[in-house]
């Protein structure tokens, strides 16, 4: 039950006006990683939140509005709607399979490999086989786990390195690109859905308008396949 | 069950390329009503269709991809993910009051007077009490009925008079400004909800963007009370 309790956080990722996190050095990104975990497991302390989510609005379409590159943070007294939905689905994934859903699609996209940008040791990116908008991106970590402020100082590396040249290529695809993205993880503080969820980053490049047709139903056209999306990124230079 | 049929139509409101619902005679949006529902009334006896969706999108940034006004028409072969959690919600309140969750509304915002910008002898427009988005509107029937396309010849002209102005005040308001509308109307062709639903209109004015925090977590932040946006419509000059 909500009790108007909450937290907002803004993270500043570097004091460079100009710089996206994909121009920044690799271990200046993993100090930006190691803070996000650091506030989240302090905020966890306060057993009224349920929820904590870190994301990013980058560029005006994005919604950002403070100029400066940032990052939020939102700790909530609540399961929000989407999380929770999320957290459902897995859930009835795993009573049918008794298999976690995101693991499933990890196995999938390295077997299928068409929809695959980026692989490192501990994470792969790639556009979704059901990707609601075109270039639209998730970074998984190969280890299941439902925290993402669990991560070690080794992933953490892992993880700077492929969202930096996620990043990267994507901007170079599309010029002035404005993005979102968020990172999901499971609830906290006693409820439930860690045992079958998986964190992950979802990045949301603003190329299309959500319309009538999307609001009215929740359903989304994408006039690009994952795969057309994915073999653009990969054939980018760095 | 989803089985890939559906229909797409396009309905052109008039011949005048630069002419918006809001400049149109209150007869021409008349006819343009009718035609709204004698196509869904058509496409109905296609048993197949589960939801039949009438929307409009104006302006780029609510996602028009025709330059001329127009307004779609799809056809479904499931009751889409947010029309289905709309009845169910509606349904629960049903089943926990016995009433209609709309009729309760109309009579509270009848009741509240601040939110409510234009009435007539069938319809009332008014800015919602949990609004999304600033400035977002809700055109509601007084007659409980879960169908947009039984509206009577006379509710029809009514329809048409409060649409026009309540858009030419919002579009006095705000120049230049881009919006949806979805007209919600309950599942066809033996789907459940009917009776417990009352149709009605939704006007989404593009004022703001959606970001990363409603992407996350299915919750709106929304700057303008509803009673203040109502306030200003209600001050526009005829």
């Amino acid at each position: 039950m909500s009790n108007g309790i909450g937290a907002h956080e803004v993270l500043i990722e570097s004091p460079y006006h100009n710089k996206d996190i994909s121009d920044l050095l690799p271990q200046e990104i993993e100090s930006y990683l190691k803070m996000c975990c650091m506030r989240t497991a302090d905020l966890i302390k306060d057993s009224r939140f349920k929820y904590i989510m870190v994301f990013r609005n980058y560029g005006s379409a994005a919604g950002a509005s403070l100029e400066h590159p940032h990052t939020q943070l939102v700790a909530l007294p609540m399961v929000p709607k989407n999380a929770l939905e999320e957290i459902h689905g897995a859930q009835a994934y795993y009573n049918y399979r008794e298999r976690c859903i995101y693991c499933d699609i990890i196995r999938q996209e390295i077997a299928d490999k068409e929809r695959i940008i980026l692989e490192n040791k501990y994470f792969i990116s790639f556009c979704p086989f059901v990707s609601r908008f075109p270039f639209e991106i998730m970074i998984m970590p190969r280890q299941h786990s439902g925290y993402f402020y669990h991560i070690s100082a080794e992933e953490t590396a892992a993880l700077a390195q492929i969202l930096k040249d996620t990043l990267s290529k994507l901007k170079k695809v599309f010029v002035n690109l404005s993005y979102n993205y968020i990172i999901h993880s499971a609830p906290i503080n006693g409820e439930v859905g860690v045992e079958y969820y998986h964190w992950h980053l979802e990045i949301m490049p603003k190329l299309t308008q959500v319309a009538g047709f999307e609001w009215g139903t929740g359903f989304y056209l994408d006039p690009t396949s994952p795969e057309l999306a994915a073999q653009y990124l990969k054939a980018v230079k760095d």
